[in-house]
């Protein structure tokens, strides 16, 4: 069922909000021990929202589309009275004395928040294999990368146990999570969603994002969660660019999606993007502000941290004022270029991630004949729409050797009902 | 202070509960980075407590010696509320439903439960230093154990975070890391405090216990905790029997222990304990209940068990029936020796540990010339008491290379007042 159904069931008594928590629950208990989705399940929490949304209904007050669904939130979002751990053993230690700002607004919607979701150490990776609480897996083959770092939500959502997760995004970690596990996942535009009482990573880069199972119900979720979400998809197509190889990218996936895109819009081929090193820009910005965020307590945590997000970390350090000030002017140039372009189009258009779920582990993907590195090939793609803080969203667009493949879109801030509108049209289409 | 002086204080108004949480609160959050005692500091818990406390004080309501004192609680004893992590990944997932006992009955005397204490993984390891909280660190070094499993209980007294603190002992779990880190530590007789609540790990070896910095905070922590602890310490000096070589000792710490208990009582040399095999027995019986506590989960969460716990977990699927069978023999035999003795004298006397804190990772320490595994070298003079359920207290007797040793004594069931006024003894004694 999606949200829409749900919503129709409970009104009309055929469910209640404490059954769909419970079986929300039972779900999520029976798949945990497999796929690792979840971090900390709320039983108790759960079940007092189930009951005040079951009550709030029976009283005639109705709160919204999201009364009485199950939500799952990315723990290092602030859930008041329990600890937000961000994955990692360094974090451990307080209690959140309030909730953030997007759990405030799901309770206020009347959602019920069953539990939160594991993600890849400090949300630094797109891997989601690095965790205290482990790795996060795909539910399309347990053996591989749900991605990540929001991939508890990713894997939440795929595979059932609730309709909408919340998950952050600073390169790439919900977009490319929902890609690998086959499930819709939108990154709004920056700041459209607030990040109070979220942990960051890379502020100028960082996204709260939501996963569902369809662009509707994401937007469903985003609607909760911001005043300045469209009301609805827009009616009209839109007109698309298709982005030919930013990145390396699996031969098969960039035909598979450019043909899907091909089928439902008219699309013209954009170019002009291969002369940038984007991702080295991108991955300056991100790790002297992840450095800055995190250098107060790396002496002291060594021990606790996983050495690769660690090393990681450490990298942040040697970054220098000036190679951040020419990563600032790479993002301007990125900045003028896609406004060019989303002046001319309404959406662009590429893959998600450059190829399907690696083995979890796996540092290296060959990738028609050339060996790429896996964390920041995941992001390749990804990253550029963090750099820009343009709304993004992905659409699974079918399969290849088993495994979900996605195709992204991308629009300007403000032209949300179009690019849902854009992604409802490719989920409607045959692969 | 210790309890009896914060009581008063408290109670003439010079301090509120209030005051001391936030002491307690901001001492370990200081210390904490250095010494991983805590996993969770409860604040809002805290300050609740606090303020309830001060409230029933100001009311005229006196709950006892406890009412309004921070005490720290090993995080595997449920607290209603919050996740029992057990110092494992493997743990994550729940949030407990409802108090432990023991937790009741700290709340109904008015204690202020300030947090959860890191521990040995699943408490299978008295080292201390394999949790996913990361090593507990020795307050007089932290670059050694603090013991375990109980280790961040034994860290919060030894640092002056709080006055008392819960633990669990299996094999020597509080006394190992109360000598270690030279603390109180007591484990009364099987069953003397109830474990409902408590994760268990050899439920016929199990039992709950207190840290102190002292015997008679020690025996308050008791008395809240039991309704058979004695009302006090008894006033006359009680007979005692030194029980030479166990397992192998250093030297030094035999005889300077032996000495420290010669110049306080009347001691004659007992023997006739080199004939067993102890701690084989014991192990016995430990790994194969061990086994049979975590058997369920162990497929499932391989990945995220620490392997040398994990290693001693899939070793006591080898145990089998009739080698357990057999151990309940040597349990017999010893049960039986024992309450010889203690029908002779009232209490038996004992090094708790055979060597000081080694380096955190170390698994071998040389001993008079001979390397032995630190594992179970580390129990060898403990466990013993966990096979006869006696009631057995750890009381720190001065330094050796600069690092605290300990004094065991062992003493039969109701006769605990005597075993205390043993403890009060030896500590009011100049090293």
């Amino acid at each position: 069922m999606n949200i829409t159904e749900i919503g129709r069931a409970l009104r009309r008594g055929a469910i209640s909000a404490g059954e769909l928590a419970d079986t929300a629950i039972r779900r999520t208990r029976e798949l945990n021990p497999t796929l690792n989705a979840f971090a900390l399940i709320d039983d108790q929490g759960a079940a007092a929202a189930a009951r005040a949304a079951d009550e709030q209904l029976a009283a005639g007050i109705d709160l919204g589309p999201l009364h009485g669904v199950p939500v799952a939130v990315k723990d290092l979002i602030d859930l008041a009275g329990l600890p937000t751990t961000c994955g990692s053993a360094a974090s451990f230690g307080g209690i959140a004395t309030e909730d953030a700002e997007v759990v405030r607004r799901l309770r206020e919607a009347g959602a019920v928040i069953i539990g939160k979701t594991t993600l890849h150490e400090f949300a630094y990776g797109a891997t989601g294999d690095r965790s205290v609480h482990g790795a996060s897996r795909n539910p399309h083959d347990p053996s591989r990368m749900s991605g990540g770092s929001s991939g508890g939500s990713a894997v939440a959502v795929a595979a059932g146990m609730v309709p909408l997760a919340l998950g952050t995004d600073t390169a790439g970690s919900v977009r490319v999570p929902a890609a690998l596990c086959g499930v819709v996942g939108f990154k709004p535009a920056y700041d459209a969603i607030s990040s109070a009482g979220v942990y960051p990573l890379a502020p100028s880069l960082d996204h709260v994002g939501v996963f569902a199972a369809t662009s509707e119900d994401a937007l469903i979720g985003y609607r909760a969660l911001s005043d300045i979400a469209p009301p609805a998809a827009a009616g009209e197509h839109p007109s698309v660019g298709w982005i030919p190889s930013i990145a390396a990218t699996d031969s098969r996936i960039e035909k598979l999606t450019r043909e899907l895109v091909n089928r439902v819009f008219d699309v013209e081929v954009v170019d002009g993007f291969s002369k940038w090193e984007l991702f080295e820009a991108f991955s300056a910005l991100q790790g002297k502000e992840a450095f800055e965020v995190h250098k107060h307590h790396l002496a002291a945590d060594e021990d606790l941290i996983d050495p690769e997000v660690l090393a990681r970390l450490h990298k942040g350090r040697a970054i220098s004022d000036r190679r951040y000030a020419q990563a600032e002017i790479v993002r301007d140039e990125l900045l003028v270029k896609v406004g060019e372009l989303l002046s001319i189009y309404d959406v662009l258009a590429l893959p998600t991630v450059p190829f399907v779920a690696p083995p979890i582990g796996d540092r290296s993907v060959s990738v028609d004949g050339t060996d790429l590195e896996v964390r920041s090939a995941l992001l390749s793609l990804t990253s550029p729409w963090n750099m820009t803080g343009s709304p993004a969203i992905s659409v699974p667009a079918g399969r290849l050797d088993g495994l979900p493949i996605a195709v992204q879109l991308v629009t300007a801030p403000g032209n949300e009902a179009l690019l849902f509108a854009a992604a409802r049209a490719l989920e409607t289409t045959k692969y």
